[in-house]
């Protein structure tokens, strides 16, 4: 009799900081009811993966869902996975990351489980040969990854069904290739298609072995699942299925199958994720061209050589948004400074338990899943990265010209205990990041609108309003932007980008000089640049003056401008800033201006206040003040930044910033001088 | 005017322990002669790779090519690169070697030529990358790959003509796509055409550059290329013609290109070769699939997706050759060797020295031009590696039980400062290495025959000769492999695999049990088994027990059968011997019978004497005897052990190793006992 060893395994997961009523809709619509079913059918074997963050979730949320599992983890019908405790993208982490990550997670499986994990989970299948060698140090003996990932290395549809070890270094690890038919069949299609399939695959020898290995949450909390797989059955169908067939489909765990049956053989993978994610991974033009090449092979049935077609290389999210490689490239400075104390022996553990949090992938990319976009999943990561900052960085301030963001320059980094500042002189000498200590969160963490594949394929009607919204950014969104505008542009124009810049400054290169004395920094960054006027360039100097002072957490800002010119030169000046608040729209977040409250007035407002000298975005929610001073009357455009991204709900509009802007209308003869202070407080 | 920047690059390597005729022809039809061109023409600059093995070679055998090289480098027209020393693939030696490797060659430019490079050549460009840490950890700033590499990445064709940043853990590196057109075009098309291409890709704002990076042996050493580069002055011309248009081509370095022109942006490189690279890695049935979809591909004119089309992974080569995979453990066993004791502040200069040399890559893979199936490459390999252990395990033998190959399983290493010994117990009990200090030989480096896609693909009439050498092995040649033969079995029918293997004992598992007394060790190794009788098969136990002593290097083997039925059995009983001596028709390697030389017997001669207690094997180029005797008379089989390979000259077929295998025509009713006796001596 023909029979197969069948493996059923899935991986449930929360991001850090995600919204406490998502996690307990998911829980009661799949992690809840799955756990029902298991119980029911004692003689399927289920593997299972939950990340650190989900188990302290039910920890402390549903304490009875853990007694539950525990049971069913000891008397040996779940197999527990371990993995990063937050969920890492293991290649892009530092190497003694990867063993913290897991080993955090095994921990904490061992004293709430009383049960040591053998295998673990990775991260969105992000595999890159190396972190072989800190899995296994970590203590890690097989995982299951896509069976894409085995194609991309050459093996065969016949060599899919079994495990396969990998080694880095002499560090060996079993391997399991996960059924991408089985993710399609499973909860997707009848109970007989799988039996069926698994039948098709069944061998006399027996030796063989069917993976799937999936996320859980398809199981009843993806849109339309928990119908059909709770309330008409199919989970209870499946396994019911299995339990009448164990002749022939064997139920196993992975760790059943190391130990009973023979690797297929030994095998290397290259750089890959699931298939999908390598294409969300491409440049935006690479995409549709990607997809336009797959529907080719469809149509003239070539579709069997995708072994040979894969899209591109998840480490490419961090080259196609900057803003990505500005939160990972804080990651590993934050995870280099506690790396560099750490060897010292101070004690680290609270400041790495967050660097690991702030780990977290979710917000690092963008696909359907990937929440780059989403402000609520950007904020705990920086939040985290932060924190640990202020568990170490306890001493004076401390001044850096570093490649911070790796693109080959210099950036300026004043890191204090009470504020960092992180300017890119090459780039207009903006301000890229300002993180307030005090409550741990970067205030110019924004995503810049730019094109995305996605934007060409609007349709519905809902989508095609969307349209308005395409606006690209030409600059990435910061503070200290130095624009120079004609008479006839507003802050609606300026919004939609519908302006002409007439100065050179924006991404321009900025001199810069630094002086450090007593307790006051200054860092003068200046350029010698042109401004349109008519049909010739006026030549003339921006110099901004930065000024820190260990006390507080007050940035000065003196701007000069020198007219290099004979002839007086009019000028229409403005310098951008921008504040990520996460909801432009709530009723607890708007501006102040001159001291009142124009509650109002919400962060996602357009407008204008003229001849005024001071405004303040107010958001009682995280309990903070951004005033914005000059010393010079200005009108003050204020704006949001709307991106238009994708999700599994569609397409949609979400707020990154607010941009406020000073804009003076001058007539320089020598130099003009104005100060702007910003002050940030604690509500 | 249109212009552009462009940087000719060459790449040239030398196998370590490759012929000094070797050496000499490539360097007087190749690395001389593009010297003397390159003195001729002031105005264009060249940049060169010379690997550390081949700079060696140079100053001993042409010093007065190294003080013409260093005159140009020093005047600034030829920029030097850096790489491993010895042309190791980087991603696959360990960290720290890598550092060395990259180190050891800057230094010794910086020696020879009084010059910094800041640049190196990746060996085969072979990426991952995680290689970018160390690469400038090694102080490297920059290097040239394939364009094919962006390509994987999702760069599309505008983006090639300029440089990246790329990082790992916040290393920065610069990487130059190699142009693929300029592979083609130089030297193979006339030169107008490599103009004229130029000419197409030169902008307006003259900031693009076109990279043209490749091996310098394509530059007269390849087939009939010497004739058409220098005598019919192809490079002549080629240079002249830059010279004539350097108002718009700026001939340029690659330092040059990264002080005065800004990068196009970021990337990150998945794992990749060039693409010939990549299909070679991929195992037999998919090189022949991806052949077929590339030729659909072509003739339905959709070569221009090839962005999202390629082949395997290098390692995979460990895949898809145990020996590469054994060889490639062997280094990682003596680098993890050496490390250890470099860490207790041991020098080990020397033994690293030869480590490295060790990993020279030419051995460790197959395509056209990788060596594998080539002894004379395999061997300094070995060699160096064995030196290395050589200097370092200076003790008593070491035993160690460890899952030395990676396979899952584990072996038992032997390893005394006389000989090491190498047992995979689960593979047939089977002794995989010997390695003879005293001549720091591996005698069991052998490449078993397999089938390769070129086999598929014999057509001209010398290579249908071929054909009926395709003869592909059930197991892995090696010694002590346990055979049991039917009556009508010759050597001839052994040789071409045409034999019905009667016993279970070939490749599978034997328990083992180790003693160690005084300055002897034993090593028994036993299965119990059956072999086929008629229609039946008799249950019967091999007991075979390795014993080696401190004191010398020789191995004795008692063999035991034990009869497990009741009633007597009757057996051919045979125990296969190979060893690899490197030629098996040259006049001084040859077998000696009884004490007597034969030698018309050539190592690749076939035969059987019958009815003798012992053979030898001899090799005076080695200045070595390994010996054979058995304590009880047997008929001794021997015949060559021959593969079919491709070669950059065609197919060829290579002699790796002499098979010899003692046969015995048994009766047994109880047990039967046998001792052989392997003697490996120095002549």
């Amino acid at each position: 009799m023909n029979s197969i060893s069948f493996i059923f395994a899935v991986h449930n997961h929360q991001p850090i900081g995600n919204f406490d009523f998502v996690f307990e809709e998911v829980y009661q619509k799949s992690y809840k009811p799955f756990l029902d079913v298991v119980e029911e059918f004692p003689d399927v074997k289920v593997t299972q993966h939950y990340t650190g963050i989900l188990i302290d979730w039910l920890k402390s949320h549903h304490p009875e869902f853990i007694l539950r599992l525990k049971k069913l983890v000891n008397n040996g019908q779940v197999e527990l996975l371990t993995g990063a405790y937050y969920e890492a993208i293991l290649p892009v982490i530092p190497p003694h990351d990867r063993v913290s990550q897991i080993e955090k997670l095994t921990k904490n499986i061992i004293d709430v489980f009383d049960y040591t994990p053998k295998g673990m989970w990775l991260a969105e299948r992000v595999w890159e040969q190396p972190v072989v060698k800190e899995i296994v140090q970590a203590g890690v003996q097989f995982l299951p990854i896509d069976e894409a990932h085995f194609k991309y290395a050459g093996v065969r549809e016949e060599g899919l069904y079994g495990y396969y070890t990998t080694e880095e270094e002499g560090y060996v690890l079993k391997i399991f290739p996960g059924s991408k038919k089985l993710r399609y069949t499973i909860p997707f299609a009848p109970v007989e298609e799988t039996i069926g399939w698994l039948n098709s695959k069944a061998t006399e020898m027996g030796n063989r072995i069917a993976v799937f290995a999936d996320d859980g949450e398809k199981l009843g909390a993806w849109p339309q699942t928990y119908e059909h797989v709770y309330t008409n059955g199919w989970l209870r169908n499946f396994f019911q299925a299995l339990t009448e067939n164990s002749r022939w489909i064997r139920s196993i765990h992975f760790s059943d199958a190391i130990k009973d049956i023979k690797p297929v053989g030994r095998v290397y993978l290259p750089t890959a994720s699931y298939p999908e994610m390598l294409t969300w991974a491409l440049p935006v033009d690479s995409v549709l061209e990607f997809e336009e090449f797959e529907n080719i092979l469809k149509s003239h049935q070539l579709d069997k050589f995708d072994t040979f077609v894969r899209g591109g290389y998840w480490r490419n999210f961090l080259a196609k948004y900057p803003e990505a490689n500005w939160l990972h490239k804080k990651m590993l400075r934050v995870s280099n400074k506690i790396r560099a104390i750490e060897q010292n022996g101070v004690d680290v553990f609270e400041a790495k338990n967050h660097l690991m949090a702030g780990q977290c992938n979710d917000a690092y990319w963008h696909g359907v899943f990937g929440g780059l976009y989403l402000p609520n999943l950007r904020y705990p990561v920086y939040n985290n990265l932060i924190k640990a900052e202020c568990l170490i960085d306890k001493s004076k301030p401390n001044l850096k010209i570093t490649d911070f963001d790796c693109d080959g320059k210099n950036e300026i980094l004043y890191e204090s205990p009470l504020i960092n500042i992180y300017i890119k002189p090459e780039a207009g000498g903006a301000i890229r990041e300002i993180d307030f200590k005090e409550k741990a969160v970067n205030l110019i963490d924004i995503v810049s609108r730019r094109e995305e594949a996605s934007h060409k394929k609007l349709s519905s009607t809902k989508e095609e309003y969307l349209q308005s919204f395409l606006v690209y950014d030409r600059y990435q969104r910061a503070c200290l932007v130095d624009h120079f505008f004609g008479g006839d542009v507003t802050v609606e124009k300026f919004l939609v980008n519908d302006y002409e810049e007439l100065g050179d400054f924006v991404n321009q290169n900025y001199q810069y000089n630094i002086k450090q004395s007593g307790k006051k920094t200054s860092i003068k960054l200046e350029r010698v640049g042109s401004v349109k006027e008519g049909d010739s360039r006026k030549n003339i100097k921006i110099v901004k003056n930065i000024s820190l002072k260990n006390t507080n957490s007050d940035i000065q800002i003196d701007y000069q401008i020198k007219n290099l010119e004979q002839a007086p030169v009019k000028l229409r000046f403005g310098v951008e800033f921008n504040f990520g608040l996460m909801a432009g729209d709530a009723d607890d977040r708007y501006y102040k201006v001159e001291g009142v409250s124009l509650r109002d007035k919400r962060l996602k407002s357009v407008g204008c206040v003229p001849d005024i000298k001071n405004i303040s975005l107010i958001d009682e929610w995280q309990g903070l003040e951004i005033g914005i001073e000059t010393t010079i009357q200005a009108d003050f455009w204020r704006c949001p930044i709307e991106t238009v991204s994708r999700s599994e709900a569609g397409i949609e509009k979400l707020y990154q910033s607010s941009t406020v802007m000073p804009v003076w209308n001058l007539g320089i003869t020598g130099e003009w001088q104005a100060t702007i202070f910003l002050k940030i407080r604690s509500l």
